[in-house]
């Protein structure tokens, strides 16, 4: 079995590295270009150690905005919350705008995805000093969520996200048709639920409906909505195995495979060797030949190279 | 490994098409000849864009149904609504009569399935306007439930569809006795609990019980039926860990004989190299000229200096 | 890849056709051989017919036996249902003393495990009707629940299920293993609930944590028992994730090695093929002397024959 | 296809009995010696029963802990619990001595993993004699806790757990990331909610909201807390979709790749074999010398009649 090794040439994010030098433009000379080095880049031990406190100080930044949620922690640490928040909206800020200074073409930065995360990182704090009026307009929690957005700025970090990102666009047409197809089913035995069981018993809408069918068919099964009536009960099972035989099928159709190839290649224990003998001729013969195992029950040669095989099975040890 | 390369010959679409005009029957000449290419084919650029509005048009006629079942929008918008259901079964209308109209044998397409949906997709609107008193003998929901099959004119769109169709069908019979097997667990546990909790828990019948079984079997778990007595919660979480189990433990074994067989293929870190080196003894081949390792297990000559490869294991160092 | 065929050699209801005769003794002629083939045996069309009469027979007696247990039904259609009941009890005791009538071992045949199954079928109602008090001392739903045991006498006409019990013995060191870890798990994480949480949140002793750990990590979540407090609520995310992980992990992994290995044997569309190249340089060389190809990234030598390979991707047409 | 076969070298069990021996040092004489070897090992008849019965106790005792929490059963049984718990502790405090007694280095016995977790079964009886305040600094329950830690004792019998340590340890890195993708959607996501829903439908801080969000993307669903407004159920849709996606999707696509695989190494029947020919190029190979099909796909030999095979597919019949 063929395996992809790790490969020697520079890896994934040494070539994102380069882009991002091309694409933004790192300056030539000077403490600029000092700078973009331990910004931007993490082979010097001071751009390690830069990215290192800065994946703490975003880590520490979402802790802030998730504890200030709690209202009773809201309430007792308000005062060192809010100076935290502050702490880490200049902190961010200073970053911003060090990043903006040691490139060449800023705007470029700014316009790039993580320019936008960083500048969102930082806007909602200002935002809401600047605009006094903000909190009547905009509740305090869509400040929180503007703020959760900085785990984003973590991702730079991990290149195996973008491995993954890419390997999802990859399949990107199956999972489409895959959702594709859910999606009808959830509509149709949505309404066909809408139908039986009606408003009275939870099902007021067809969008409703659609909601309890995806909670059904992923199984997750919140129970806010359930079927009452015996025929919506019918429906309900079918819609469950349904969406849980999506994953036991495939399951056990791919470990068989596995097992009866397995078997195919060596003999297994087994209570009953003559059954075994019987049932699977093919599972041990071995060409005196080229030694290849693996032949089909039903071969007489062999197809590496067409010498002929024994009939039966030969026991093993 | 050797994968299925895609077909350089006409894809499954191209086939339809050609079984289509066959069964059908294109016509030779005409505007009847124009207007089926146009309307079934999609080679053409008018054929593509009639394909495409005509998508356009079901998804959104299906929006119209959903949002006139929720009723604070019927309310609002219901005359919108209904102009919006009228234009759209004018415009299925006229498609159906020029889908018949461009065929030899407009009744073959009438009986097929997709005339038949296209039938339904158009159906309800005049009958309700026709049988004045439909409203009393049919709910409207049901009327909602059959301008909701319209979803399935979109299928002769997606040919994944028809593969994902003759997929299933081929393991037909696999899904036919697990499925069995599944209901026979559901028939026997559910009795069981039937028994052990009885109606005054909420089991209050056979069917009910086999109802409770399948939303822990599948791991949804409404919860609008729960055990109560200590045996009836063994025999729950029995059903639990075996519905789980089904898809625990055959991944489980999957990816242990996947990683096993990496493991033959290349060496991988070890804390305790003597373990490793006898437990699995075609993992640490040395190659006697270069001295490196990490051998695939159908290596014949060292990858790194041409040297042929011993074929037993050798102890590393 | 080595796949196992279907064998040639006589299938598996065929062989226990044979084992089955060996062990209850086929009558050697007379009415009894002939009764033999047709009752224990498929190979006649008599045989074929009596297997399909008994089938139906077995689910409808089922049918008759679930709707006796919804109350509304019992109340309409009491008397038909226990007339269906007498008639399927004496059909099945016919069937049986046919069998008994047919072997030359009849008590050998009383003893095995289909033999029980039929006496368990037709006993619970002789038993309701020889010991009038049974009412009283045994629940008329055990009674229900024994005639359900009926569904195990179709399982001998489906050798999957065989084949099913066959692979999941083979397994069974592993899965007792598997099963031995999540039972360990479920004790230690249902304790530090019970202790964290306490009998005033639903967790009231170790086995209902226990209980509700199962529903947690097999991800069914019924909710009548829920946490409440942070901590508890923070294990119980652990708990969700773990039981979720188990299966989202490994399927995560097995896909991602087949997705390296196919692109390790074909090149993939790429958006970016410069990228591709340089992120995965052996993707598609291919050895000029013998043509194979899956050369790991860092071979410099083909590992079938030992000639050197080129440094570079050849860039696929 | 390769598979790594059972060692026949010392297996693990036997080689962790050799690191303990040197490590703790194995007494070289005397009744130590053979205390060692009764307790430690299991290989003399005796070391076996001693293991045999050690496991049974530890067994029964956290029977007896979990039947201790039961309230109902703590009043009815309440002293003969306490005088099992008291005989089960003395066994395990003899059985630590025995072992601390029995070894050159009983200090290196005592810090390591199972030394701490010997102490830890019998400290909490102890400690509840010794420090008769205990029970009001700490709750009877977290005694309980400690003492259920007694199930790691029996994970020294069971080597297949060490397997699954180290191939968790293996794959650590992929978990990490894994886990931290989950954790960065569940952040998003729960704020998201906190924001959409709000603390007025239960949403009450981000925390809880995390929390929500774990449920649901783990398809657990235990419906304490439901999302109300059609936007907040819309992203729980997508949420669900998500969580159960991950399990289906690449299910599916593993399912699809290995039955292509298959297919193209044994014809599979078709109702369109003209279809299956022009899709599927390599599936109806045909000998020219007696012409059978269904070669797999490496065949280079027929396997009926030894001659060699074409290499492009020849059109059947």
């Amino acid at each position: 079995m063929k395996t992809a090794a790790a490969p020697t040439s520079p890896g994934p994010a040494a070539l994102e590295a380069a882009q991002d030098a091309q694409r933004f433009g790192k300056p030539q000379r000077g403490w600029r270009r000092r700078g973009y080095e331990v910004i931007f880049e993490s082979d010097t031990p001071a751009g390690h150690a830069f990215d290192v406190a800065l994946i703490w100080a975003i880590v520490a930044s979402i802790v802030v905005v998730i504890l200030a949620s709690v209202a009773p922690l809201a309430q007792r640490w308000g005062t060192w919350l809010q100076a935290a928040e502050w702490t880490f909206t200049l902190l961010f800020t200073a970053e911003y705008l060090a990043r903006l200074a040691c490139v060449d073409r800023p705007l470029r930065y700014a316009r790039s995805f993580y320019g936008l995360i960083d500048l969102l990182s930082v806007a909602p704090t200002y935002l809401a000093v600047l605009v006094p009026g903000l909190h009547a307009l905009i509740d305090v929690r869509v400040l929180r969520l503007l703020r959760i957005f900085r785990i984003f700025k973590l991702s730079r970090y991990a290149s195996e996200m973008h491995f993954l990102a890419s390997a999802i666009a990859a399949s990107r047409r199956k999972i489409l048709v895959f959702l594709g197809f859910v999606l009808m089913v959830v509509l149709v035995a949505g309404t066909l639920m809408y139908v039986v069981e009606g408003p009275e018993h939870g099902f007021t809408s067809i969008p409703t409906a659609m909601y309890w069918a995806v909670t059904t068919m992923t199984t997750v099964g919140f129970g806010d909505i359930t079927p009452r009536t015996d025929l919506g009960r019918l429906i309900a099972s079918s819609m469950m195995l349904l969406g849980w035989g999506v994953l036991a099928v495939p399951t056990g159709i791919v470990t068989a495979e596995m097992s009866s190839q397995r078997r195919s290649a060596a003999a297994e224990a087994d209570p009953a060797p003559i059954l075994r003998t019987l049932l699977q001729p093919g599972a041990a013969r071995c060409c005196s030949a080229c030694g290849s195992t693996g032949h089909q029950a039903d071969a007489q040669f062999c197809r590496r190279c067409g010498t002929r095989l024994p009939a039966e099975n030969r026991p093993p040890d």
